[in-house]
């Protein structure tokens, strides 16, 4: 038996990627993921898919309602921006797909859920190189929020310590996806699209549609998902 | 138009406390309620009552539901700890009413409705003193989570701070009783117990009730609830 640890896991590549990272450092993945009003539902499917397949000790899926505060395209009633290709995405302003606050409850809930089956380790997906402009990728988040963390808990409390892992923080989208594929992940589980149409195929030309491609393309291998026509 | 403040709000004696001092300091109030899957619903009606008479410019009520990880007798089929006297209450041990990583999902959502309404303040009436030993009470927990929100947000980017305002900390029930009572505070709108009967009414023996009657015999206040037959 391993040793235990929660992975957040939105079925998207970069979380199904750390999944796998985290399985081959020898942890029991405890997966979590959040039903939280996204657009994108889609994305849930495909977390239940990789937790199937993958295997885990457990799939929790939370319900949080971030619609309450408004406040974003990911879950409001505004458009997702597009682009015609990635060379759009080189600035770094936080876009309107940010969700306030989000990486910060994702994990609240995690440190609820490490707590209750005794893990010490947490791992995210975050990505400080592709990514979009959040503050709540940074590492210097990241190091905050597991300071925090160890003087919320009774674990905090006893001298031991939980650990925020992020194994992708500094990798780049394609350095990503040949790790995953390295591991044996199948991305054709996998769902990344911002604005997917009601099957689940993926529209290509939102900002995580266009990171993933570019992410594929640099690596020299070919994405296994099919995009609708253009 | 006074300066926007999320204050949390359960609708027990202190965070009603809390609400009037925020007012008391200028701060237009948005209120933050949960339905986290407690046994004790009638404390959200309490919230209302509150919310309603104290004038607030807006109350949300968020669901989470907490129940999915299991783990503490406020959201499970444990039983809620009772004791005679407050006499009993003086080790501090964490007791089992605990709700893993409570504080750090209700102020993250808090942080999430900051952002959303434009607001850089936070209310929360946690309280280092009579605190029954949760860890995520203490002062040096809340400076924790005050530098990592400043890092997770647009508003940590753009060099405005955000501040967790903790006014109850360092206060005893019976300060707290009296801070309240000064400004206008009806207690018999509020909600403390984590036993009520289905009606609503304070069980008088759970740590909560235990704690807030010593409160009111210390500051020489009658508690306007009515209590259960012992």
């Amino acid at each position: 038996m391993g040793t235990p640890a929660v992975v957040l896991l939105s079925g998207g590549l970069d979380s199904t990627t750390v999944l796998a990272i985290a399985k081959d450092r020898g942890f029991d993945p405890y997966a979590l993921s959040f039903r939280y009003g996204q657009r994108h539902v889609v994305e849930l499917e495909a977390a239940r898919r990789v937790a199937d397949t993958q295997g885990v000790k457990r799939h929790v899926v939370a319900d949080i309602d971030l619609r309450v505060f408004g406040g974003s395209s990911l879950t409001a009633d505004i458009d997702v921006p597009k682009h015609d290709s990635a060379a759009e995405l080189t600035d770094h302003d936080i876009p309107s797909t940010y969700v306030p606050a989000r990486n910060t409850i994702f994990l609240s809930f995690a440190l609820a859920y490490a707590e209750t089956v005794g893990a010490q380790d947490i791992f995210i997906g975050v990505n400080a190189l592709d990514y979009s402009g959040y503050p709540d990728c940074r590492p210097e988040y990241i190091a905050a929020f597991e300071t925090m963390a160890n003087l919320a808990t009774k674990a905090g409390v006893g001298g031991s310590s939980l650990k925020i892992h992020t194994p992708l923080i500094e990798m780049t989208k394609a350095q990503i996806v040949r790790a995953g594929t390295a591991l044996g992940v199948d991305y054709g589980l996998t769902s990344s699209c911002y604005d997917p149409s009601a099957s689940g195929e993926p529209c290509g030309r939102c900002d995580s549609c266009l990171l993933r491609l570019k992410g594929f393309e640099e690596a020299g291998l070919n994405d296994p998902l099919a995009y609708q026509a253009a």
